[in-house]
């Protein structure tokens, strides 16, 4: 690895802060409500290189299905356009939905000008309910002769997919390049995603859009987006439960170095665009954990000392998952007894005399055992944002993070009254 | 298997139904409140053929490594008495918790006169505090002297046991052996337990007992009780959390045909024991989803059609543990397309396209695809007490059943509010 660059962070910055791309949003008939946004379209000038990573969950979406069709099923392949609807998931809809996502993506390619399989499209909503095709035959033609490459276009995309989020969510970094065949230029990556849980149907999917102007090649673009995914969106948790029709996808323009060869997976030019990608992901991922249904705050959950990366993994997304650890935060209580035992139940393997636990810095568990701390000093950190929780497994050198909120009164309300 | 037996439910029944067993409970002093019962004993009139099963949680508790070496490391062996305390659950206390769990064997044996690893413990309380050897030595013998054969005596040892629960959990059934061997002789399973979460550490830790006057052998006795758990206490989840502390132990005495020989792992009357066990500890774990915390419904969660048995059980399990099923309960929304979604994550093998959920007997899916049902009908049938959720994966011939509750504002008031 080369010295590290610098990524500068854009003020404003989102889908349309790369070179090469329009974004915009309107309300076109989906949701109920006029004055809420339901349809984003994301264009790259020309035919983009590009990677996609979708759900695992078996029920998965009909747009889903199309999407992984259209990047060849293997995460690849060349894309001109992103269409996302919100307010139905086209999830649980059989052959119809099949139908009725495919028709999607003739309707836009006509309109701009390309394949149907350079068109990639995500829904999010309410599942089991059909995608009515009226609200892209209609409002395609006006959002697409209405897109911009401003921030604003960025802004009204981002608004555009959001359901039970609270915030539009949306990052951009750009840095100059020290990689000798691209001297001087300057890339920039952005992007915007939905969720606010991990989660799930109704309306809680995580889709995420990522654009950069640097030449990445198809592969190029799949390795650095998974990487990244895995590091990210992976490794952010709501409530345990994933959803039918998550999507991310990555467009690759090369508009900021148009002559230049394409990047491809090795390399100075390749580790910047994936520390770029990665801190992109990063950014938005934290932001679905800040904006979890119900949260109050954002909880980092850092596991060392595991004797693995899988034990690693698992004793942080038992931490991150546990509802007694997150009403335990919810209620400022720095209750490290709930975190032990989820540790206990993760199936990581320690021993429980090497185990330590600080909660906000504070070490609060020393080899198994209480240590006496400072409640007054623990309950005015309770009052930050952010709180973190890290364990010593003492079983090893593997480590990772994950992100999760708080489980608040709200998230019951939100999740409790939702349909009705 | 002999024709079924027919077991008779003992109104108010409970841990002293079965003849040979005193039992008692008093406010000793691990708790604040001096109206709090915190102490309990359950005692057999001579030593008894017992089994235990404990938690699998690697951050387990002292009393549960006390009580698992007293039974041999083998989880089963001869037992007088098990004791009890609720408060303080004398987890994450190491050596000084191991020596104070070993202390609460001796003085508990020195009273009754039997040996050291004749006594089991349990704890049950906050965790990462000591637990004080005087409650023991000053309220053993008082209780001691007053523990009784009498329902009253099992009642109060519910009570100590007790902790967020919100109602003493007990059940016993009688029955009259068909077996030629102790033809025409009524055996009497009675059980205690508490647990309103499944759950974790403050107070939510589950710990039962159950007796009977069956002349079970120690292998008998193993078996039985580790097949009931697997088919009950294993089968209820309240928020996906196990705990450090929980305990199952079965206590044989024999009392009810003292001159026959001892029931082995066959033959007709183990039969009617392993029938009468299970109901017992189905009935009380039903008791504990009904008692989680802030619940308001009891969910039995069934899962037909699978791939096989592993299957069925990560698929029950998703839909049990979802906290968006759950909440969707709460909130009374027939919201199958969470369901659905927890299916998919769960790992179990299916095509979307076989796939049918009945919520409330009510069908709700087919096919994989949204049934109109009559929205009114089920709005009324969620007023029930008990909701029923059944899903067919269509892909074979396993089946599971899960007990759960919703998820509601009490949950993070209880869990949140808790240590404060």
């Amino acid at each position: 690895m080369n010295e590290p660059i610098e990524l500068q962070e854009l003020t404003s910055g989102g889908v349309t802060s790369a070179a090469g791309f329009k974004a915009g949003g309107i309300h076109s008939g989906f949701r109920r409500d006029p004055k809420r946004f339901d349809l984003a379209l994301i264009e790259a000038d020309d035919v983009c290189c590009a990677a996609g990573t979708f759900t695992q969950n078996a029920f998965c979406a009909a747009p889903v299905i199309v999407s992984r069709h259209h990047l060849n099923d293997r995460g690849s392949g060349k894309v001109r356009a992103v269409v996302i609807n919100s307010g139905i998931a086209n999830a649980a809809t059989g052959e119809k939905g099949l139908t009725a996502a495919q028709r999607t993506t003739s309707i836009a390619a006509d309109i701009i000008g390309c394949t149907d399989d350079e068109v990639l499209v995500a829904s999010t909503g309410v599942i089991g309910k059909f995608l009515p095709l009226d609200p892209f035959e209609e409002g395609l033609p006006a959002l697409h002769s209405s897109i911009s490459s401003s921030e604003q276009g960025g802004h009204d995309a981002a608004h555009a997919i959001m359901t039970t989020d609270t915030f539009a969510k949306e990052y951009a970094v750009s840095w100059t390049s020290h990689d000798p065949a691209y001297e001087g230029t300057t890339f920039t990556v952005g992007g915007m995603v939905k969720g606010s849980g991990m989660i799930m149907p109704n309306m809680a999917t995580m889709i995420a859009v990522l654009t950069t102007d640097a030449p990445l090649s198809e592969c190029a673009a799949h390795r650095a987006l998974s990487a990244s995914v895995a590091q990210s969106f992976n490794r952010v948790t709501v409530d345990s439960d994933t959803s039918t029709n998550d999507t991310c996808i990555l467009l690759a323009s090369g508009a900021a170095a148009p002559k230049a060869s394409s990047i491809d997976v090795s390399g100075c030019a390749f580790d910047e665009c994936m520390a770029a990608i990665k801190r992109v992901c990063i950014h938005l991922a934290r932001c679905i954990a800040r904006d979890g249904e119900g949260s109050t705050k954002l909880i980092t959950v850092t596991v060392n000392g595991a004797a693995d990366d899988v034990d690693a993994n698992r004793a942080a997304r038992a931490i991150a998952n546990s509802p007694l650890v997150k009403t335990a935060v919810f209620g400022h209580d720095a209750n490290w007894g709930r975190i032990a035992a989820a540790l206990g139940k993760s199936g990581a393997s320690f021993d429980q005399g090497n185990v330590s636990i600080d909660m906000m810095g504070i070490p609060v568990c020393r080899n198994g055992l209480a240590v006496t701390f400072d409640e007054d000093k623990a309950l005015k950190q309770f009052e930050e944002p952010e709180i973190t929780i890290d364990a010593d497994l003492g079983a090893g050198s593997s480590s990772t993070t994950m992100w999760t909120c708080d489980l608040s009164h709200d998230y019951i309300r939100i999740n409790g009254d939702y349909r009705s």
